[in-house]
């Protein structure tokens, strides 16, 4: 089979590999239905983080479970299933926590921009739905696997409660799920950043209801005059720099809360000025599987459409211009169908 | 009068300058019974902080009401009175969200290792008790003014709860004091970390059920065998160096929560790794304001006793070998009595 490959900066190849077979008792192999790009493979894509040899990529999937392994007791060759990018058993003292991104035998999801795909842990990462859901649907289930999952962990993570003012950092699929998450966690005020005509309309489709184009100390003093110079309860931090960090910390009210989400690269935070700010930070890799119950529930329902993300569909073997339209911002976040 | 002033490195003088007076309508002055050298002070003492002008010094304190201003209605002259380490108004809407250290019209205290004490904003800052209390419970009232204030909200920050398991990284009077607040919230377990026979027994006395005496990545993996493997529920930060951070961050279970009260000095924090902790970080300046009325009460009903702490008791005239004791670690924290 034909999978996606990353040899160097803007340098993806769809080849040849061999196909995944049952490694473990407690594998499955899933025929892929749709995949996708992420914004975190950007950085891998951009050259900010080094490929030190050629890498399979993709960690967002959902599919047909075709073979199982010996193990395996929660899902069954023909069931449809959604995974979590992060690879858990579910049972540690973390994962029943609530903490699967944080699981003693974690593993990351890394191969599933392909037909198929190797899923170990399969009870404790795949999640199952009752019948096969209509085509459709398969965008928006995409997106429970890890953009919507995140998006829901950043507002989570911030503490997001009914009538709470929310401001989200970051216009990419993460943060306009963000701004979605907010809204159906009953927010009441929610201020997008962004400076993105396309974006900004999406943000708005998900629930925003103030949009402020500034950036750095300038966004900061708009958020501030839009909440009576006070900041806002909760801010969802989705890129990941330490200009947005700095950016999500000075907009929030002190006592309020920043789930950070984006995946910090070369982030030294100064934490003296943090420090006066007061605020909770909580953030990391999101704990989707916690979440993918209730979010498959939400999307199989129609209750929310968060498969809006996806302005490009392509055919796997396109894969490349999906990396391309995403690196020039023409493109949101783009679909991969096998 | 004469007060506490530094000059630099190591170089503290008591000498003459003028006493204070009521500069504005909402100030008050106070006659300092008993006040005391705070561990942050070192900072400036041992060089890390620049002393840019020969500058007065102290935050802590207690004592009666001399004079106020006509704008001042909560206390009055004859009272005894302790006040937060930060001057707020407690009307603003940080304040009355309960973070008075992020007030509005913050100031801080500095002028405290004095006879006598100008106190801007008295009606929002200082807090009352219906008697003057007896002499010997002015040690520990002269705690809630920022020490056991600090420690109490680096508890309340790390989010200890009946049941936890708390951790402490800090073994100065704000660490000890984080432990006898753990142990108050009801925790059930409390590790302290140090390496001072002195300051161990301390730690027992107050709370603590277990004593970690590695540091780094030693001390984190102590605090792992000690739980499971899991990491601490609530770890207390109490130094606010990068290394004593790190240990508090890995110390933690994912989805566990830090308090970090030291302030930090030249800390750059590596947010990668802290990312895949999955922790709550939240700390800053103590809300003290917030804390007093009820810490008072605990002290003048002898429920606690957190003048323990100090272990040096000077005239105020010899503050300088206060500084040099808790330099140079043979006191944990010094009174000192005008």
């Amino acid at each position: 089979m034909r999978v996606t490959v990353i040899y160097g900066p803007r340098d993806v190849r769809f080849e040849d590999r061999e196909a995944p077979r049952i490694e473990k008792p407690a594998d499955a192999i899933i025929r892929i239905s749709v995949t996708c790009v992420c914004g975190s493979d950007l950085w891998a894509y951009r050259g900010i983080q080094k490929v030190a040899q050629p890498t399979p990529m993709g960690h967002e999937y959902c599919g047909i479970v075709e073979e199982v392994g010996s193990a395996v007791k929660n899902v069954k060759p023909g069931q449809f299933v959604i995974g979590s990018f992060c690879i858990s058993d579910n049972t540690c003292p973390n994962c029943r926590a609530g903490y699967q991104s944080g699981c003693q035998n974690l593993q990351f999801m890394g191969t599933a921009q392909a037909p198929y795909v190797r899923v170990p842990l399969a009870d404790g990462t795949l999640v199952p739905t009752a019948e096969l859901p209509s085509d459709d649907l398969l965008p928006s289930l995409l997106t429970t696997s890890d953009v919507l999952g995140t998006g829901w962990f950043a507002a989570d993570a911030a503490n997001v409660k009914p009538g709470s003012t929310v401001a989200v950092v970051g216009d990419g699929a993460v943060g306009l799920l963000g701004v979605l998450s907010a809204k159906l966690m009953g927010a009441e005020r929610i201020i997008a950043m962004s400076r993105h005509a396309k974006r900004q309309q999406l943000a708005r489709e998900f629930g925003a209801t103030d949009i402020v184009t500034e950036r750095g100390d300038e966004g900061v003093a708009r958020i501030k005059e839009l909440t009576n110079g006070v900041g806002a309860d909760s801010v969802l931090e989705c890129v990941g720099t330490e200009e947005s960090m700095m950016q999500a910390i000075s907009s929030t009210r002190p006592g309020g809360s920043i789930g950070y989400v984006g995946v910090p690269h070369g982030m030294r935070l100064d934490v003296f000025p943090v420090f006066f700010h007061l605020v909770y930070l909580h953030g990391g890799p999101a704990p989707v599987r916690r979440y993918l119950p209730d979010l498959i529930k939400l999307v199989l329902e129609r209750k929310i459409n968060p498969g809006k993300v996806f302005d490009l569909v392509l055919p796997l073997e396109q894969v490349a211009e999906g990396y391309r339209a995403m690196d020039e911002r023409r493109a949101i976040k783009a679909l991969l169908r096998p």
